[in-house]
């Protein structure tokens, strides 16, 4: 869900890492020699950074030796293998462009649905969809049915064709499906609820590119916004007293909750936190909840390890608070936390380990928001929906500080974590190249100056300061540069990965 | 209602093809041949885009042949009468400008009354009080004095005259007056009444003021926000429960609405249509709605078209959410899909037909927002007053696409549909002639470097890169230029016509 | 409390006026004649622009003669006093800088204190805190700790250390820490309450942050926006029925409050000025109050001045809408205009006579606006706190108009009222001497145009166009340039006064 303005050109220079063992595998390939690739598996937590220092790690030695052992090749194997299907599948991407319009279609729904929590990646989305069906299949539908509408809106309303690409219209079209259908008070299988789902779910890109009419004047995205606005606009234009379509009653709290420490069910704390996690999507089922963690593993790893702290801290809020059970047990302390602790810790921010402490305090704070905002929005007999996380995150991703530790990514080069960390150290590394360039400079100035002491001072010393302020001009576009070689090393990489394709 | 930006000098170069016949009509009178003037009206859709046609028409006709049927003749009297009072009435404002400073004033608040309808003109504001006191003159008493105040509160606060002028200060203040008066529990004459509604509305230029602050970064007008606020605020603040302002009690629904579908009333459901351009002045009464209608009419036919298309789609979308039938009798489901559609229908949209599709989505959009602003606010005994409108509005304004047929005007450009519209038609008609030019010019060139193919072809090129760079350079201030260049049209035509006139 | 963006750099260029009497101070000291300083007190009223007129006469008499009375010293001797402790204390907190971090941070969180009234004045925070104490003690601590424990975190997130030290992220903790003590049911001395008090004054500076970056767009301060929000978070999440943390129960108006005029109580109503003023620190102490005042006056009697008229405003505006007389008794009605009546009347508005009617225009709106927040918030149970005036005062800033009375100062040179004006008539009177040295050239040019009529006429015109461009050059950069002369004449001033103190 990283903000509309994401357009398809950025993501193509995507983990440039392919490129450091395509020779080897090359080489592996055509002596047929890959015996055991499921065994070998190596630790999946590499698949993000780890993959990368792997390959390099492996590239300098094959640069020393020729000597490829059998292991070797079957990790170099699954290597690419994770690299197809993890981040945000850019490949697939690339490969989807040239298929069947209503093939691509699918691919924007899968992504569109697992957008929601920032993933890009249309297996994440099928596993989501998985979840969703193993909850309740018609929650499956209306959420099917508003992703699909949301995306044939944009197309029709001629939005970016990035975005839509990437599923960026589409996550607010699941949310609004699902969770009109969760809190109808009609029933499952209410048909005419459809009508209303296509309606607002079609409205989604409206209201999606207005907001980022205004966010973007801060560099911000939207988040589920649009979500929030439409499904509280459908339910509080019909309301628990209607004749076509009913929701479910809400009511503020009016009496002391009844607390007994005593009562308090641990394992069923344990599962609230899986339940948290489902309950972004409105789902209670802890198994669809686990599912979804899954689908953020095969993205992501620091995705899903953030979700799940977020979820843990969102408990321990509740408790904090003094919530009553059942809510916390049912995951509504969780879900808000788990998208804004996502959201802070790695996807808009740089992962440092002060913006990992920042998206644990991220997470506490939209708990606290969220007992506030459903204390409210119970008057107008509203569920909090998402209004807690997009308040929480926006604050944040607003909050400015003087460290450069806590590094915000431009809105346009946000992907996933792993790769905005690898940005993220490309631009510190170019940093510090260009000041080591420059003191270098400036050393052998001051050594010449004072070889050539006595005739032509006044000459070098003009010349010198030109010197400088070239420097300094490089700094100020070394964002736009870095960016631009970024993508033609990606080309270069991209085409060597397809010639030895070629070649096994 | 067009921004608050739109200053004096930009209305300036109104229809100046008005004067483009008045030497003409001079003779015509002179000779005293009109003579059926009213059997010979022209359709009113005319009054519009027609009359410039028409008057182009003649101009060229009356550069071939000197001869003049009696009955142009009787046209073009009937045009001029019709440009004197439609659209803007310019020439009226530019001769108000010579008289008495009070009949300036009544100029403004006439101006500011019809503003509301985003229709700035003294008969239709004059037209529309008739309508006012027709339903009942207390209310059109305080609208009056609320119109008054607010005018006189711009000019001690030194605000822009020109769009003083324009009754831009005046539409929050004849809205905050009405409302007040209409929303008061003291009942009719309570002449107590006018004493915050003196304060409220003097007040109604610092709130404008300072939202148009906010919204102009985005080009966006500031609709009737100030008078949501204000009213909002004068209700709440004192409430139900008030010894000096008692508000009406407003409640929330708390049980399911007894709807029969049986007991529909169709012809009731027909004069919903009028009733609900009525309630954008707080008028429930059908004949003060038609007379309204009439004002538009007079100023913009498209807009009235508008107007009308809104109240019905306020009326079904009533239906479709189980409103009950009292409301929609009410004309409480129009009045602010009256509003939106106007707006985004030819008002701050170039009418095209998608722009046509887009102001009906709004205005389906607006009755859902309108429900669910009524049923929050009740929460504080408080009526949705225009928030629905304003909020679908800017919605839909900010809403950006890559399509060039929904073409955005820019705030100090708009005026009325018929008028904004020629002003896309010749934005459009430039840059297609520019492009012609411009292929024109390839071409040449192309012609060219193949005659001269062999000697100096590399000077050539160079030439021919200076002359795309020019062509380039000028796409970006196409605006800017065209604006000029119509003006200087302007004078030319009227030079010509003129000239051609003293012929006559 | 002016805004985040007052970084250290901008209020080194204090009181330029300090050169104005250094010389003759350096005399006094020399010749040990100072005899009776507290005697010869001069009004106090003078402390802001009275001593530098004073300081000014005396400066050019002293030019004239060298004849000092003892008079004379006495008084200059007390002025020296005045300029140490009044206005933002700015030798001090030089002086501070080079102190251990413990009594810098303490200075810090006085200041904090003061700037709930915006006031930068560490004496002034610590006569606050006098009055808190005899208010209540429990609450006076938590304060503190909300105070200190804000500053704590600004630091630990790297803020801008200017607005650290100018007690911009301490005010906002103050209230938290006081009003989270007041609003709690659980009685003082709840030792648990510390708990959250240091988280949501640890969040402060986050708020802060994030609100400065959208507020910042339109050069507009965050006031007190970061206190209401967490606030009303903590109060609302909590809520009345809460275990942990519960907070006094608030509920909204149902029935006619019961209003005899003739119980109306005078004298209680004069104390509801006092008490107005204490309520912005939630005390409802008169004495309390009285002791807030005088910490006003001790900086800024403009400030002192009014406050009091705000409160008086604010008790008016409650009678006319009729207002049960416990709640104006109490100082609701006063707090809030208190402090709309200080923002606008000096502190970031130069003060004019203009600017004095809208403050209290504005402090009349805030009244109102204080009301119908009110009375929505008590529907959610919470206290309106300082909404009424944080959004009055944003709107009385947004605002703006074509006269050059009113003058909005950049936020970034907003000190006090005294300074604010002395800033505002020397950028008039640099523009007024430009103004004259423009037409003077002109003149000049004229001239000499006359006498070189014939031979090189054409060249000469050429010339002067140049000549002109240069001028209107300069008025583009002027406020800059005065800034940058203004902060010449200070280092030159205080080096004076610090060589004259060794002298001594």
């Amino acid at each position: 869900m990283p903000g509309l303005h994401r357009t398809k050109d950025i993501p193509k220079n995507i983990s440039s890492f392919y490129s450091a063992f395509t020779q080897e595998l090359a080489s592996a390939f055509q002596s047929k020699q890959v015996q055991q690739p499921l065994m070998a598996n190596p630790d999946p937590e590499m698949s993000g950074g780890g993959e990368q220092k792997a390959a390099q790690g492996e590239n300098t030695e094959a640069g020393k030796s020729a000597v490829h052992t059998c292991q070797q090749k079957a990790k170099a194997w699954l290597l690419l293998l994770l690299s197809y299907i993890s981040g945000d599948m850019e490949v697939f991407a690339e490969w989807m462009k040239k298929q069947f319009f209503l093939l691509q279609l699918l691919d924007w729904v899968l992504r569109g649905a697992a957008q929601v929590m920032f993933v890009n990646n249309p297996l994440s989305g099928l596993v989501i969809f998985a979840g969703l069906i193993l909850q309740n299949r018609w929650w499956a539908l209306n959420g099917f049915v508003g992703t699909l509408f949301a995306t044939i809106s944009a197309l029709i309303l001629q939005q970016s064709r990035g975005a839509i690409a990437a599923g960026l219209y589409g996550y607010n079209g699941i949310l609004v499906g699902l969770l009109m259908a969760v809190f109808s008070n009609a029933g499952d299988w209410y048909w005419w609820l459809l009508l209303p789902n296509i309606v607002m779910s079609m409205t989604c890109p409206i209201v999606s590119s207005a907001l980022a009419s205004i966010n973007s004047r801060w560099d911000l995205p939207v988040f589920t916004l649009p979500f929030n606005i439409l499904v509280c606009l459908h339910m509080v234009a019909t309301g628990h007293y209607n004749h076509h379509f009913p929701q479910v009653l809400i009511q503020p709290r009016t009496e002391l909750a009844n607390i007994t420490w005593a009562e308090v069910n641990v394992a069923k704390l344990f599962t609230a936190v899986p339940v948290g996690i489902g309950q972004v999507y409105g789902c209670d089922n802890p198994w669809t909840g686990g599912i979804f963690m899954v689908a953020l593993f095969i993205s992501s790893p620091i995705t899903c390890a953030h979700a799940t702290i977020g979820s843990a801290v969102g408990m321990v809020s509740g408790l904090a608070l003094a919530a009553p059970f059942e809510a916390i047990y049912f995951g509504l302390w969780g879900y808000n936390c788990v998208l804004a602790c996502i959201a802070i810790g790695g996807m808009f921010y740089a992962l440092t380990w002060q913006v990992h402490l920042l998206a644990i305090t991220c997470a506490f704070f939209c708990a606290y928001l969220g007992s506030a905002i459903a204390n409210v929005m119970s008057t107008f007999g509203l569920p909090a929906c998402t209004w807690p996380f997009c308040l929480s995150a926006l604050t944040f991703l607003l909050f400015t500080t003087e460290t450069n530790t806590i590094f915000k990514l431009p809105l346009a080069n946000v992907a996933y974590p792993e790769r905005n960390l690898r940005f993220f150290w490309k631009l510190r590394k170019k940093e510090k190249l260009e000041r080591e360039e420059k003191e270098r400079d400036e050393e052998k100035w001051r050594e010449k100056e004072q070889e050539l002491l006595g005739n032509d001072k006044e000459v070098l010393r003009m010349e010198r300061m030109d010197g400088k302020g070239k420097g300094d001009g490089m700094e100020g576009k070394e964002i736009n540069k870095m960016m631009i070689q970024e993508e033609e090393m990606m080309e270069v990489a991209l085409g060597e990965v397809s010639s030895m394709a070629e070649n096994v």
